[in-house]
């Protein structure tokens, strides 16, 4: 295993390749496997990107058909077969069945960047600066998003003062329940020193933020107040979205009805970047040609898989699969915290994002580590890295599910000093 | 040409499909099809990323091999095979002959994070808050990197004050012979309420700033002041590196050295996303594990098609014959520019990026729809868009060269209202 | 009554002679007389300066006297005899008995002025940035004052954004009773997006804001808060103290021990301006010499008169006599609100500083006018202007303000339309 | 000479009273007597406050039958008699004979309140944010005025950024002579990053800044640009207005139209606090009654001696003295200058504000120290204080500055070490 390349020429703010020391020659599914042939249960899924699995071979075969057809993998903002395909069947799947008919926005193909592009659009579009983000709340890391993500992990690095962002409690931080209503009674007095904000910027599950889930009452809340004032309310689905929690939004069913949803990581299916910005109309018309331009914006390859991707969302099956995994996942987490219960661990998550929080981000550390030894990918997240976040692929064999929830179970009691 | 799917569900932001009105379904190296079968001859490049042509065949044939193997297409900032063999090569090709020792970080995969990366860690290397750019300078659409941009028509749509930047005039604009030497005297001056930055962020060529070239001089001049007010020296090279303007660096033989170096563009060689920047040892040092993430940090076909595309520079031939082109473009564009000399056009550039100067955005608008309907795509750059920017392929045939550059001079005619 | 030369030449920004149309020409204790002869009562005291009424007989005469002897009007922060006296005096009897050692910071002679020294200080001697300022606070008008004064009627004519304050619901205002506990838990929590302040920022009892008086316990869970988390903890006591509330301070008895106080408005005693903080000493030390200047510093008159002010309060009989009034004057208006119960008006206050909250700013503009007509000066204050304030001078004769209070409850009757 | 008390109880922010090691007892116009009975000629008068002398008889006199007569002393602003008395004599004498209509707003009184409030007003009228302001400017120390100032030992203590200004080199300085020429360029280029600003704020003669004096041509090249660019042209004559220069204001005779005026020191007369601002009627009109308040708006005192000094300024011959005075300063300091020539020093001043540039500060220092010794108060300014800046009352007796100027030239050859 030679990593002394990277050590010499990478840069010092590699992170992962820390916790996973070694160097991976392939993939399939919810395997990967390094250039020892050690083969790694992946329940990380490349942060959330992953969701139909390593090298999906519908997807490849879509892919290498596109370049052997000298497809155009590149395109800027102009159309092109690939991306109308992709924009007629993403309207056609999950637009049309929601009755939504917001305008599909293409940026730079990043997370962030279509967090950037819906501040700006909201500010645009309300003439005002402010937005109200969330506690535990993850947007990215350019200086727009960055001030609307709030761990301080991330925001001490900014080296200038990251504003025009007002910072509320989600729902599930101190003051969550009442921070809404206090918010809105500050608006109604002239005196309070608070101004109506742009947007209001929520997760409705936050992933990277510890795996925390917004109650259905909760994000109307904030969508009423949001109308009340004059504010955009825009779901950041970037992690949460294109299947991961049962639904093909993370708040399908809830009946909110965002201006603005941000895209990107499962989007694209294959892990190939995109990122997208869903709309309303009225909203989107506030912009001009080119007001957010960005070099990679027409992605073929992405488009090609993210088409393909849409397919699973034409299958009742898939997401009923997905539910029953996650139930599975749920119930494994479940009985691994009942087994420590002394410890008082608690077992959040929806559809296949699953956590557990373990109050103690040393301690979680070393369950990464003892689940790599094992053949485990996971990944901590939460304040200090203290919540072990199951994120496998959606596709992942019920085999490799049971196997991995199986080593991490071993990973936990091991890390935890248990027989 | 069936683009109603676009008009109905596209946002209203699309802008290059207003200049090219076709949908395109295939390209090869500099020529791109729509799918009514019409050939166009591409001097766009996709904005200065396709340097080595649209589905140029060894890429394509190692990008088919590597999803064939189950390649790991994406992985965060793990360890792959695939990045192991990019970062090998890249250092043994354009670095280590150049003497160079600079770490490479992978952030995003567009320009504008590599910018958000170099900014902060120059701010976190620093202390310091302000960094100067320049006066026509592109660096990106997201808030830190936005706020570095110069062009109104860009920053006009960011909703909150663009702050921490100091701006300096480009050599070539006006005040800018002295405005280096005037700021040297303020940072001197204890009563000037100018104190030092943290960085000095400078284009070599200003590529959608409207091509302009600085000096050697000049850019010493920078580099000096850096050094002597304790600021880093980032050359921002994402559109004029990888060969563009006749070396793997635009400033290649300028004996510059500076702290950060931000690439992207051309660097994954087929038109996928990626970015990266080149941080000086004892700089990039100051970088915590993790303190600028993001999702989509390794893309194993980036990695894959970069790393075909290094060959380019280990052939002395390669770089002689992007000289000579420019020297050819450059000799049409003067050529074009003498027999409207009552207009007064200039011709700027450097090696494979020529330019046009009409000093007017909406003539230039009529050249740039008189070559569409001749078949060949231009982009307009500069100050509304007056410069007409020519960066075919690198490796576009001399056949399909010398043919464009007859349709610009037929269009130019056209919309000069020439015989 | 000519105005004409204040209509032609003065600016349009002129507002509290609209509310009292006349010009007055003398004024003695409780009593302003305009130049046609008709005397009216004052129960505004020129916002709260005026504690010791106008042309106090003992103040007049020790300024003329310090006239007559050429004393030194204006000296910067050089030593005078004069300054020197009131430095002792203000120790001897302010400070001495209540066991501090604060040192006293002299400044521009604005309330605002002594609020922007002591944000720099706060922010000086932590090195932080945020200060916490409370929802109906008004600490001035300044840019870094007028960021920690909440009344938006105020704020919205800043140009600018007012930045580096984070707003928190004062004690009676909604969300005020949790707001610091929520407060301390987004503190205590990594990934709230919050960060420690430099300062807390609150006024024990709110004047302008509408008379809202904190409560002991209140005042030291901020307290309490600052010292956990290494912030200052700053009381704006400028209306409120120098005996107006009934003790020197307007928490004397509280057994709170600020790091900082901003005094002014009645400190200078006869109406002259001045402005002090008393900084704690390893506050202070954190000043360099000249830090923080301004021309106004060194006002003879002003610590003259000041000086003989501090005499009320070796006067025991004087602040019992203050709180004796207070009481007449809450009873008078507890009988106003009774007797119109049926509006549902508050009455709140302490010492000499009482409210009537009439719950609606056209209403009480209307009362001021029926009061001004009669000859009564009131003055509203809270949002929208819908609370009316006394704030009568603490020396008004009995009779003066049994007076007034007759008056003003005739002119409710009249504004409310009663019999 | 007891110092104890300020050294236990004031504040270790206190400056000047380290250079004047003294208590000063009383003051007659250019004499300041500390309580030992030492005489010092006032070279300094309170930071050009005292134009017209320590205790000017006239002045004196009115202000004792103010008193006497119980006039309002405080009125915020409502109407006086005495107030109208000031306004009425300060337009027919300073304005109506210059033809100008400005109106007269009264804020807080501080010259940095009166630039707090300019460009409030300026932000108002244009609807921008940004302020040009100059290098060695220096316009206060609250965090709006503070912004504008120059100097880094002013504003390294502000402890938040100071945003919102743009910074260009005054005439004097570096780059001063092409500064606003190569600023005009950059508003008229869609891509310098420069955007027009709500104001340009000039000072016509730094003080603070080091006695820079600017042309009337370069102030005509502001003005000029200040209207070709829709913002307005703000003058600070703070300190060098009010006769100091030689005319009422420091730029009477060179046929400027300033739209904002902002005066505070010298009007007073007497040394008592005041500032005004004088804004065009169209742009005065943006304000709406109670934008910009302040407690102390309305200074009986200062009206009634600001009254009595506008009597200079109908006698013909005042100002000639002025210059005469002025002359005798200049000739005295080039007679220092020219026996010192080996060190190059410069002599700068227009009127009674005269300065040598001794290019360091600390020997600027030891300057201040040997006349401090020898019974003569000067105060150093510019950076890091090396300018030795005179400004005596407007009303010091031929003899007083004739021996004052010896004594300095005495303190000078003896902090030089010569003979």
């Amino acid at each position: 295993m030679d990593t002394t390349i990277f050590e010499q020429h990478e840069s010092e703010i590699r992170g992962y390749c820390r916790a996973y020391p070694t160097v991976f020659a392939s993939a399939s599914n919810a395997r990967q496997v390094d250039e020892e042939g050690t083969s790694y249960i992946d329940f990380f899924a490349g942060a959330g990107v992953l969701n139909f699995g390593h090298n999906n071979p519908a997807m490849k075969e879509a892919m290498i058909d596109f370049l052997q057809a000298d497809g155009v993998a590149h395109s800027l903002d102009t159309y092109t077969t690939t991306k109308r395909d992709f924009i007629a069947k993403f309207h056609e799947v999950i637009l049309a069945p929601r009755g939504m008919n917001h305008k599909m926005q293409f940026m730079g193909p990043t997370g962030s960047n279509a967090i950037e592009a819906a501040l700006k659009l909201a500010r645009l579009a309300t003439g005002r600066r402010e937005v109200v983000a969330f506690s535990h709340g993850f947007h990215g890391m350019t200086l727009g998003s960055l001030a609307a993500t709030a761990n301080q992990a991330f925001r001490q690095w900014a080296g200038v003062p990251l504003t025009d962002v007002v910072r509320l409690p989600f729902e599930t931080a101190p003051g969550g329940s009442t921070g809404i209503a206090d918010y809105r009674a500050a608006l109604q007095d002239p005196s309070s020193g608070v101004t109506p904000p742009a947007a209001f910027l929520v997760e409705p599950v936050q992933a990277e933020g510890g795996v925390n889930v917004a109650s259905r009452e909760w994000l109307h809340e904030i969508q009423d107040l949001a109308r009340e004032v004059g504010a955009l309310f825009i779901i950041d689905d970037i992690q949460a979205a294109v299947g991961r929690t049962g639904g093909y939004f993370s708040f399908d069913g809830m009946d909110l009805d965002p201006d603005i949803i941000a895209l990107a990581k499962g989007l694209g299916g294959f892990g190939t970047p995109i990122a997208m910005t869903l709309n309303k109309p009225e909203v989107d018309a506030h912009w001009s040609p080119g007001a957010h331009t960005g070099t990679f914006r027409g992605q073929g390859l992405s488009f090609v898989a993210g088409t393909v991707a849409l397919d699973y969302f034409t299958d009742e099956a898939f997401l009923a699969d997905v539910l029953a995994k996650g139930e599975t996942m749920r119930e494994a987490l479940e009985a691994i915290a009942a087994k420590h219960s002394e410890r008082g661990w608690e077992v959040r998550g929806r559809g296949m994002m699953q956590a557990l929080d373990t109050g103690d981000g040393a301690f979680a550390k070393r369950i990464q580590q003892e689940c790599f030894e094992r053949g485990l990918l996971v990944g901590p997240c939460g304040s200090g890295g203290r919540v072990i976040k199951l994120i496998p692929p959606l596709t992942i064999p019920e085999e490799d599910l049971r196997d991995g929830l199986g080593l991490l179970a071993q990973a936990i009691d091991a890390a935890a000093g248990a027989p």
